[in-house]
């Protein structure tokens, strides 16, 4: 199958094409960047020398249906819900790496974003990628919404207790911590080697736009609000993401009952590792691969479980991702491509 | 003043040697390790090339007493309480660096450090040495002890709350995220490069012996029980501590009267600066250095305070705050010597 | 086909399981480790939970040539030699990840690895496993001895001067950039975060074991000495080396003669690529990935020609060029189950 | 005394003032800032809480004047050459850490840097402010031009031999590694965190702006044309520089009479610190200090002298050294308010 990517000069793009050098069933047959376009991708990112012959191109909407049938889009919010519509009205298959169809309900886009939504008819219709819970769903796709790095890792970590029931209105606090590639490509103080090195902050305290994407989606699953206090924080390391719950649970949960809620949750989840009760996950890990490894402690006294997930921000959250969804849609083995270990160390 | 570093050659005693160095009112005159005894102590720290004629002897009482008339203890738990009683007893004051006489009460050190009390009759007498909050006590005493790195950071963050009332019954979460230095000197798989860098990891979780500290000073601060949930992560930088500290406050505080707690708080503390509600510290800018930096966020519909706080764990976790408690003990400016900024970036 | 990992617990041995986990015509079938013997290999590399019922052994002959027909020993220099010649005996086919048959002369190797070479009549039938130089003789081969990290960088750079005539009498400076990793699992100093983390060093100079391995095979290829001045450094990173190459040319050769030279040395060799004059590797570019970068920059008025080369240590400098060989040997395509990009960033 | 320093929102700007904050005799009194005029220091750089009521000013030469007696200024280059002579002819005197009056010749200047120099008549007046060569001239300087980082470093390494004779025609390889610091706060893809991290290239070869100052330096001392080939290296660290610099020798010297250059050459200088032969320095042992490590490996075989020299780039590399020239300047011991040891771990 022929496959396109919008927007593919930066990190996530880079990422599909890297995990699709490998994908049997997939030939990269388009890509497109707005200020590279015209540049060789070899010479942007060195180490995919292996597309060689290949150009970014400047997005054209007939050029992108006439080359290829699925699409990822990796644009910036704001920048995708202007291509999305073309590309499914022109028969395409879209996976939309960008926050424009991952929330239901326009407002708390608009206020979450600042920007009027200008496809609000498309966020009803997309599915939001998060194979663990919504496979069924994406199989049946043509508009998948992939998740956020954060969402991904802190949801994978909460979904099971929400939909047992235990995170109540208590809700949960999720600790983040993630490596630098998360802010992207773009240059910024904050990813600016000499400031990020050797050093760890907060930041978007009590404001990151991935909390109402956490929220939405426990509350579904748990059948009702679901608040989540969320702190991100930056890691001096490239890829990687270590979210680290608090969830109260006062007595209503043993041990073994947390055990059997994340061991059913994950019996088909060939992603998903649980490293179980006492072992705690660590990013490495999981770098370059699109696994989640799941640890927790249940600390009885206190009456609190903490729950840690680790990804690849880049791969389970983010460009892996949306090639597990692409498989799915496409009827192939949920794996398809995406088998390898992390690389440790 | 001559002064002697008892188990001078980790990382809590080299950092000893390089603080003391340009102390106006000091003298290294004796320093022991076991290891390395007859060793050069610039041979073992390059750094400490200004130590160019000083040795590492083997401890022995008779002699660090007719060097010294104060002597810093840089030894692990277990190895302190062997040589406090003598160094107290010959007439020395005592700075100890290690966890022997935090606690006041043996059963409980016996229960997280697994050993028997050697001087229980001591650990009622040792003041517990965080300037911020026993300062008086410091400044009369002959033995005291300094604070663990994380408890340094998650008291400060937290004592102002406590001695406010705020967090109450409920207790507070400390996600606490530290430099490898932490680990000390002492080889070992976790603070191996190859598997601590690029990663990020929960570590000792429920398990922690710096928990019972923390709820002991806090407890003692509020009047009452303040269970503490923490969790210690390692995160692949050499110097700092941050730790986020979550602390439901329901509906009961708002954020200027948070601002007041704060401020009046520290109004004299010379090493704590707070950078207010919205500002948050990193690590890097009290690289070196002795101070704290705090800041805030009040999440008023999710009624939770986060609050953050920054160290260098190796200064203000441990021979900075030996060395402020000395410039107290001896009746010096608290700051003597100890007035670097951060090194940043 | 069914391999054995014989030393499977350190990083080499770890980073072949990663590799052949997604080699299509191998199965790993037997893995030993000494110290770990009865341990789940998932349990101490969390990464490799892909293995998720395999279990370390403890060596034994018989039980290794039951199980598989090709062998890699990943076992220190010294070790290695113990085993090797029971496999070869036995009618496996084996891969030699350590020192001990890269040396073609007894003498030598006991002069640079101070051990008394037990199976010196191996030392010339084992061939040199660089398949960039030696591809033909790996076909054949029984016994291959796999390159070192540091030999393998420098001697792509340089190997084409060497056969071109280039380096004369007055030999190469060879300034070398690695990643820790490249120390191993074992605990030491040097490889302790906290030592390694934020600084760079020299070690080893003039004295690094791989100086003779170098100086062997490109005196070999230029026919006559080429003396290496050989400097490792290491870098705060886990993977990677570059190698910076110093090659006084005097006035002998043009820019164009250059491009030749390396363009037709690797014309068939799919792992190296080559960047050109004036652009230069990093070792990210090849993270994870068993490709060689190298770019060069003639200096014609200070008659010096600069060339770089980057790998991953731990892939084309070590497990993956052994996947590389045992392709050649079995006749397959030589890049199979190599072909995937570094990882970047 | 009162002291200026002009461009102090750059790393230089703010490591000056980091180091000028314990400095015994000085105030600052004026700093300014182009972008961030009327911005409070500490918001810029929160390890400058010290200066909690400075703010960075627009430059006004009347102020400048009325202000303070010396200034440092910290612009790029081509931006200081606009002041400095305002500066000189209004009183007061300057050190200069652009590179505006490093060199002598205005031609070498303007084919280097592209500009042609606006007060050429300054460059011949301007001195060198490296004092381990130059102490007697900076001591009654006006105008003193800080060396660049690199040529620090190299020049430290290879002055003694230089002056010796030792280099001779064959001149030095210089390979350097440097901390992202010493690219500024400005920002660029290739210090951009998640570009730098995990990661080392060459950059700028043949081609690096220090190269002229180097062969200048090296030059007046040898009396005779000294020809360096410079090759720099991004390294994965803040701070820090590494110069490993490659000698021919020939037969010409012997051990001991490297010992006896090196130790009578740096009799008198209070920060350099010979670690002697065999013995390399690290970049970590210097951290935050004014101090340069120095130690080499003489190859009688091979004819080759390998010396290393490290250094903190932001310090002895720029800030520290104005200020060590500063002291000079006024008659105070060269080493006041400098004598901190370096940071470790």
């Amino acid at each position: 199958m022929r496959v396109g990517i919008i927007g593919a000069s930066g990190y996530t793009g880079a990422e599909l094409l890297r995990i699709l050098y490998v994908h049997p069933e997939v030939e990269v047959a388009y890509v497109t960047a707005h200020t590279y376009a015209g540049k060789m991708v070899a010479d942007l990112y060195p180490h995919l020398h292996g597309y060689a012959e290949m150009q970014f191109r400047a997005f054209d909407a007939d050029e992108a249906l006439a080359a290829a049938d699925l699409h990822f889009v990796a644009l910036p919010h704001g920048e995708s819900m202007q291509l999305v519509p073309q590309l499914l009205a022109g028969g395409s298959k879209v996976l939309d790496l960008s926050a424009d169809y991952r929330l239901t309900d326009a407002e708390i886009y608009k206020q979450w974003y600042g920007l009027e939504h200008t496809s609000p008819q498309l966020m009803d219709k997309a599915v939001y990628g998060l194979p663990e819970i919504n496979g069924e769903l994406i199989a049946g796709a043509d508009l998948v919404a992939v998740p956020g790095c954060y969402p991904t890792a802190a949801i994978l970590a909460l979904a099971p207790l929400a939909r047992a029931g235990t995170p109540g209105t208590a809700g949960a606090v999720v600790d983040a911590k993630s490596g630098v590639s998360g802010a992207g490509r773009k240059l910024s103080l904050a990813a600016h080697f000499s400031q990020a090195d050797g050093s760890v902050r907060p930041y978007s305290v009590g404001a990151h736009r991935h909390t109402p994407e956490m929220e939405h989606v426990l509350s579904s699953l748990a059948g009702k609000e679901v608040p989540v206090v969320f702190t991100p924080h930056l890691i001096p390391m490239s890829r990687g993401i270590l979210t680290t719950c608090y969830v109260k649970t006062g007595t209503e949960v043993s041990g073994v009952e947390i055990e059997d809620i994340y061991g059913d949750f994950y019996a088909q989840s060939p992603f998903v590792v649980l490293l179980g009760s006492g072992s705690f996950p660590e990013t490495k890990a999981v770098c370059g691969s699109n696994y989640c490894h799941i640890g927790w402690h249940l600390d009885g006294e206190r009456g609190m479980l903490t729950v840690a997930s680790a990804i690849d921000n880049l791969v389970k959250g983010a460009s892996g991702q949306a090639v597990q969804c692409m498989n799915i849609m496409q009827g192939w083995d949920e794996a398809l491509g995406l088998e390898a270990l992390g690389i440790f160390p």
